[in-house]
């Protein structure tokens, strides 16, 4: 736990004099006071966060974190594991949801192997898919895949430390290469099934009400995915008070990497956006082992997963957007990261009253 | 009316063969089906619309239509007239919300003055901006402001007739440039008032029901525009069947202006995306026209202003987004067209199952 105690140490609290200097700012912006509404919370934060009075997100980052799940063996999902590496290799060939939204949005997506379940192969892409701009996959793989939390731990204690310690690790091996706000995405067939499980635990729901149909899932597999989900919280007894006891015994690896990440984000003082339902059960878990974390996190969309809207509930955040998403990857954090630039390009590119020699309101002058 | 109704004509239905192809298509890419909700529907619709498989959206245009409104002398906004034609210097300079908003999504904005109470100067910027990238004003001015509503028509039948039809205008001008989607703003102090009336008369809704705080004005202001709205609808009695005849007792001539880029919009199968109050009440004038109009529209958010929702309701369009947003200009319709245009991204780029090699739901196969 040292790095992991480490880097929570150095969270700071949010930069309140420069909030107050932005909001000042806003208000003498050419437009009715507090008239571009959640674009200018949206930036205010971003200055609070970042520390710096004119901040830039010129490098938007994506971080896709991919695991496998044992509990898939007990049929919870509609997809086949296979699917897991198919789809790490559809993002290094730039194909998915997630590379098409990055791009969107001018972002640059890292994909991460935290313990898919078969040896990702980044070499032999280069020969028969050499027409496509590849990328490497970062290889930190945890395990290959995490055991049936149904039958016991999903993990070790260690492991489920490693898996965190990996998360702060990538963030730190790209914030070398520029990082001025983060978005994080999942892939991991099975994944919405711990999800849902550290949701109920931590949260102290009824597991009814925080489990969905992830990718879509029929009356039979939803019924047979709740027992599996109370089975395994009668077997392992996780600890709610302990959101790494929580992540080794009803976790992914990738979950452990995400909280990992929003933990460092928050340590480096670079803002972090969620996703769907397992980026924001890693923020869960992050805000577990410490709820300043919850400062540097916007929330992106509201996913149709039920936990989802009790994990925000809980850390006290508003999602921007609502349309009916619930793909992962990172899809939600790209449109919550445009909104949130749209915002700070308000702060600092608006001219003022003054500049634009614009008359101000009857009542304020 | 002539050239309006050879318009109105000329809007036909979507294409619905396109629509079933390219639901087929994302039904194939590499998500869960429906994964990605809302940006599914916006990709089907531009197909519809522009009856192209593949569309893009790379032109993207905002018109900014600005004009003043007589009724101000009865006190029913908290700032001065002279802010509309300072408003349009702003725009000329690219610093006002609607350019950085602009900017961020790519798009080029086109200021149309329909109706500013005084002259706008082109040349003499020049000389004293020369340090702004400027652009030009196009001018379409009916006349200068219109008359006050609350003791007679704002306008006469034909001088509603003509911002309608010069609406149409501005925008063949500006689709032999190119537009691949178009968004619609508004700028001119006290147009939330006939946006109001407009949406009383319209609707059949009570005035108190229709009208909020505009730019933020206190309570007694408040009270006064509501009542300034109410008598003109006594003095005037709009026939809420006649859209013209609304237009010209209690509209303006911005909105006459928009409701013609609407129509002429659909008449040309291009996506057209509404932004807050003004422009959805534009919209109606264009809906009451031509009910079909509506099929060609994109809803970006909803307004604070009440009145907004009482439109989209009618209308039965929905939005997109819900930011707190009440500036206008067509910020809104910026952030929609974004979303919009990542729908189409997903539809055009995403590969598909077979093309990734990735295996398909249990459900499915």
């Amino acid at each position: 736990m040292g790095r992991i105690e480490e880097i929570i140490k150095r969270i700071k609290p949010m930069n309140e004099e420069l909030m107050e200097e932005a909001q000042r700012r806003l208000d003498n912006l050419t437009k009715p006071q507090d008239s571009l509404g959640r674009l200018e919370e949206l930036a205010k934060r971003v200055v609070g966060i970042t520390g710096k009075k004119n901040p830039s997100l010129r490098n938007k980052v994506i971080f896709t974190m991919a695991g496998d799940h044992g509990v898939v063996e007990e049929g919870v999902s509609a997809f086949p594991q296979e699917v897991t590496p198919q789809m790490v290799y559809n993002f290094i060939r730039g194909g998915a949801g997630i590379n098409v939204l990055a791009r969107h949005i001018g972002a640059r997506v890292i994909v991460v192997d935290m313990g898919v379940a078969t040896k990702i192969q980044n070499a032999c892409l280069v020969g028969r898919q050499a027409k496509f701009k590849m990328q490497n996959v970062i290889d930190k793989k945890i395990g290959y895949g995490t055991k049936n939390m149904a039958k016991g731990p999903a993990m070790t204690r260690d492991e489920a430390i490693k898996s965190i310690e990996t998360g702060i690790e990538v963030f730190e091996g790209e914030y070398k290469r520029g990082i001025d706000i983060l978005g994080l995405g999942d892939m991991g067939i099975g994944n919405t099934t711990p999800s849902s499980a550290i949701t109920a635990v931590i949260t102290g729901r009824p597991v009814e009400e925080v489990t969905g149909r992830g990718t879509g899932i029929n009356d039979g597999i939803f019924e047979n995915k709740i027992k599996v989900i109370k089975k395994a919280l009668e077997v392992n007894k996780p600890n709610p008070k302990d959101p790494v006891d929580v992540l080794a015994k009803v976790g992914g690896f990738e979950i452990g990497g995400l909280a990992g990440s929003f933990l460092a984000a928050a340590t480096h003082r670079i803002p972090v956006v969620t996703d769907g339902f397992i980026v924001t059960a890693g923020a869960l878990i992050a805000f577990g082992l410490e709820p300043r974390v919850k400062d540097y996190i916007f929330a992106s969309h509201s996913s149709v997963e039920m936990g989802h809207r009790a994990i925000l509930e809980r850390m006290g955040l508003r999602p921007l957007l609502d349309l009916d998403m619930r793909l992962g990857e990172g899809t939600g954090a790209c449109l919550g990261i445009s909104l949130i630039e749209a915002g700070v390009k308000i702060l600092t590119q608006m001219a003022t009253f003054e500049s634009a020699e614009v008359s101000k309101s009857i009542e304020e002058k």
